[in-house]
């Protein structure tokens, strides 16, 4: 370890020498307990294959919107990062990174980068600079080159238990039964059911997906019926692969279900090309509540991701594609939106339902009191934006006072940059050490009552909320 | 006193050795207050009858919807809290709530419910837990059978000088008549008029309600004349029997006028069950203006409680009926809104206007900037899911910078649970002290005009505000 | 100094030891650097005529909104405190004033006030009471005779550098000018293109300000066409006088172009008087887009104020006329409204586009992730009634997460009142220090990289932004 700020056993823990006493001690409880992923972007065929990372610039740097985006605010062309498939130099991309070092200063993912090079590389982060960029480039091709920096190695280094992925649909799961079936790897790596592709008549591809879906998986049916039965014969699929969340990233919240022959008709719509935004996101709100449904019958965990304006820099979007860090966030409503849901599978505890949010202000007013009257219903950790010390914080402070710890998602990285999950999750644990601390250190809940909570808040919940 | 955290002299207040110092002087100069309780929801009749208390499930848990649905969420049913009128075995029920007190670690209810054990019970509430249940039903029952433990000399020992409660305009106030004449209770118990039940066209009985209203205090008047007549009356009889304020349990916060042609074809509309929802809010809105209009003449105070989906969980209102914890806030909006009503009353001083909220958002946004502006306007106190201690806090923090300490409707305890009132209003007084032990540390008041403040806050506002 | 709070050379830092031993360091490094104003409503001809301010009413209380407004909700009438041009005995209104000083504890502007008495004018806040109205009026008349009082004096007591006016698109800058030509005046005085007067169909003398701006400078156009050319004819013409920005005090986000007829279109109706509200609207969001377009070739930064209803109280309106206080926040959406714009031009690092806001939702949902993907966007510093020490620490705590520190406006004052101009700035430096010094403390970030950030913060982000 280091002497740098990063390598401080104190990070992220209060200043408050007495409150940081009582922080230290909880977060002593669970920092070395197993890594629970349950949701994610990683490529499973990483495992199956165990192959060395090429190079920093592609492990560290072009996957990684949360990264390249500061770099594009300074104005560097996502071009010369390696963004969507572009040809680059990596040594020249991994300069411009380094010189830019300044930039992630107080970012989350300064922090988290940081955090990697100091305990995932050895790397002490304070060097990293314009000067340096080219030995460190040469010292991290080094280490990536060593058998111990494998994929599966780093999964046992890391603790990692569990790791779910996010996957189509027509996916045929090859990579996860293999691993499922292979002893020596003892990560359990799960696939998710993600139909987003399939629900959204406004996406390009729309029509040549459901098409295949319906051809594919539709047991002879056709239509709005064969769609239905796609579905659901993917579903058990993945559930046979070992998939235990479906995960749904929609537009809006609106879980509105229509009649068969509405929705039928919409789907002609679409399928056609013809359907307007309106028809499209009423297409998908019932789609929405038939997930719902459906989950009733198979028992998949439903995770909800609404609320990003994709691609909303549209010259962004033709150069280099989607996912390339020009998503926003955009106002939602919940309480009203998720009624219909909710009003009709939200009382059956077996039904897992979490809702996710990157629009804090629905914390205290609409997630907290969802999740602290519906059995089914599950306030989803921080996510993407707010994936962040000072939003973590928040976030406990806008639901513990309705929900308690018991309605908790449990973290969630839901990240594409593997040697992020460590320092993640770490994060996470430092933030609840934190937060409870302080409810400690105010006489609010004693000691003892902490150090159960942060257990079921790292461990419990991800495991209950997940049924794994 | 038990050893217990609960029992804690420094709770809530700041662990900053500095800023609690402060915070304890504070605290102190306040702690011991008369009790004002300018809202709420206890039943008069109890300090009429004065009768005990029938044992520890029907007065702490089945009428409490903060406490069961905690439960609720949990997957216990509401049927076997006994919600609703369901009969129970209390003991039953008791054993219920002690199995799951872990749930509510870190709640608002948690800490009232665990500051009732130890400060009104004198049970130390760290021994609440499954095997005790039975020992400590059996010891709060022995303590309910005590005669320091009736209604009447609760409100002795809890120093509560002002209660008012919520009434239904049609309600003959007697109870409140006999407590005002009656000497040997000292307790100012005052009626609050409610008309909601008479706005609503969009609730069961609405045209049976209004019908019974013109006819008993319309004046011989008919349609809306006799309306607005019996409103006007029943204020006046309201007044009559020591009420001065009326509290609108509003959809939104619309306050447009109609003319009177048009609140007649609604109310037509309305009484026939014809009126469509939107018409149906045009006409709650209208009678949110002309409420305002009538304080101009009679004074009463009026207080706004907008924002909240009632009854969300359909199956749940089916079974259980209204007000069994499945209301959610949603998002409001308070500058257009009221703009009508602020904008013809709210530059009249002796018109008190109190906004309260649900909704965090508005508070910097649109309740500061309207209580800081308007002489009418107050910022009320957070409400119903932010009355809880990290959130009191955040709501002086995002509304002293534009209102200072003079625009505020005092604390509010709203409650059902008559124990926790006095545990309620602590807890806002720790939190003001905190606060504004804060600003003290940080050099931005003198420690003797926070002195003056937390008075002012504590108890020169509700007095104030509520014209008592 | 006296030796009162206000004197504190800790103010506003926290109370936590070891944390306010970092943040005095940082605040030493910054708190004497020079004062750049890119934004601010001061007349420039107080420094061509540098007369003696009249008195300490008119110089302090009638003209600043934020103060008066909190003697109005107090039932003080405007009138007299001299606003509106309302004629006024200056010491009967200061005496209102000192009256109610008690008002102003814990406000933003309270704290201004407080630290301008101390370190401005040198008289011990703590001094102000009804009783010693008239004796601090003497003292403050006393005061303002002084040559070292005089507005150039001041200019160099605050080490004042740059200051930027908000002006009319036809004003003749002659004051710039002759500011520009003195060498005897070191401060730069900077002229800013408002044109908002010129875009609200919806507010009187539209289409009298359109004829004229037409006639003066569109070089011989007519209708649109000459509407639009004279806007750059005026946006040259304040570069020439050394302006580098424009503001637009916009009624809401929306940035959608119309095609040439269908402005020309819309112009028509607004100059017959005939336009809709949403055809103004529709309007003023074209030219939100266009005055951004026009950027892309004259380079002048673009600021955007929008989300405030003004006049909100009709009254108040008739008898005073606008910026009276009553102007109240409400909600907005800039990921939507601002698509349009940012799509097309956002792209270009030398397009400077600094998005302000008064709704604090959208600093962690929309203004952080636009200005940390977009080269050309910034987040605008905290404003009006979120400029403030709790709700400007929130601004970093919502932000930086996204953003880091080089995404940032620098601190705008936005003041009509000169002699808060310097304690506004330290106020920001303080609050700055206090934040950065929360993240060393939690070795989120070394000391060393956070003297360089509250330089960045402080000094560079203003220069680099505001291109001085």
């Amino acid at each position: 370890m280091s002497k740098s700020h990063a390598a401080h056993p104190d990070r992220l823990l209060p200043a408050d020498p007495a409150t940081r006493d009582i922080a230290r001690r909880l977060l002593a409880s669970v920092e070395d307990l197993p890594i629970i992923s349950p949701h994610g972007h990683l490529d499973p065929t990483m495992f199956t294959t165990d192959e060395a990372f090429p190079n920093p610039t592609e492990l560290l740097i072009s996957p990684d919107h949360y990264l390249t985006r500061v770099l594009h605010s300074a104005g560097h062309s996502l071009a010369d990062l390696g963004v969507g498939g572009h040809e680059v130099d990596p040594k020249a991309a991994w300069r411009i990174f380094c010189s830019n070092w300044h930039l992630y200063a107080g970012t989350a993912t300064g922090y988290w980068v940081e955090q990697e090079f100091e305990h995932v590389f050895g790397i002490d982060p304070t060097r990293i600079s314009a000067e340096n960029a080219d030995t460190i480039y040469d010292e991290l091709n080094e280490i990536l080159s060593r058998p111990d920096f494998r994929p599966r190695a780093l999964a046992e280094e890391f603790n990692l238990e569990v790791l779910a992925t996010t996957d189509d649909p027509l996916d045929d799961l090859a990579a996860h039964k293999q691993l499922r079936d292979d002893a020596s790897f003892t990560t359990r790596v799960l696939p998710t059911f993600r139909p987003d592709a399939y629900t959204k008549m406004y996406k390009d591809g729309f029509a040549e997906g459901v098409e295949k879906l319906i051809q594919t998986a539709g047991g002879g049916k056709t239509g709005y019926a064969g769609y239905l039965e796609a579905m659901r014969n993917r579903r058990a699929y993945f559930i046979e692969a070992g998939a235990t969340s479906a995960d749904h990233g929609t537009h809006n919240t609106d879980s509105t279900p229509l009649s068969d022959a509405e929705a039928q008709r919409l789907l002609d719509k679409g399928m056609r090309g013809e359907a307007t935004f309106e028809e499209a996101l009423a297409f998908e709100a019932n789609m929405t509540y038939r997930f719902a449904e459906m989950s009733q019958d198979d028992g998949l965990v439903m995770t909800l991701h609404p609320g990003v304006y994709r691609n909303h820099s549209a010259s962004a979007f033709e150069r280099f594609g989607a996912d390339v860090g020009a998503d926003i966030p955009f106002q939602l409503d919940y309480t009203r939106g998720l009624q219909p849901l909710l009003s009709a599978f939200g009382e059956n505890p077996d039904f897992h339902f979490v809702m996710f949010t990157i629009d804090e202000t629905v914390f205290s007013r609409e997630i907290a009191p969802l999740a602290g009257y519906y059995p089914a219903a599950y306030a989803g950790a921080p996510w993407w934006f707010i994936d962040e010390i000072d939003a973590m914080n928040r976030f406990r402070q806008y639901t513990t006072g309705t929900t308690g710890f018991s309605r908790y998602s449990g973290f969630i990285d839901d990240t594409r940059a593997y040697c992020s999950i460590p320092v993640r999750h770490n994060t996470s644990r430092r933030v609840e050490a934190a937060y409870l601390a302080r409810l400690v250190a105010e006489h609010r809940i004693s000691e003892d009552r902490a150090a159960e909570a942060i257990v079921e808040l790292i461990d419990a919940s991800p495991r209950k909320v997940f049924k794994l």
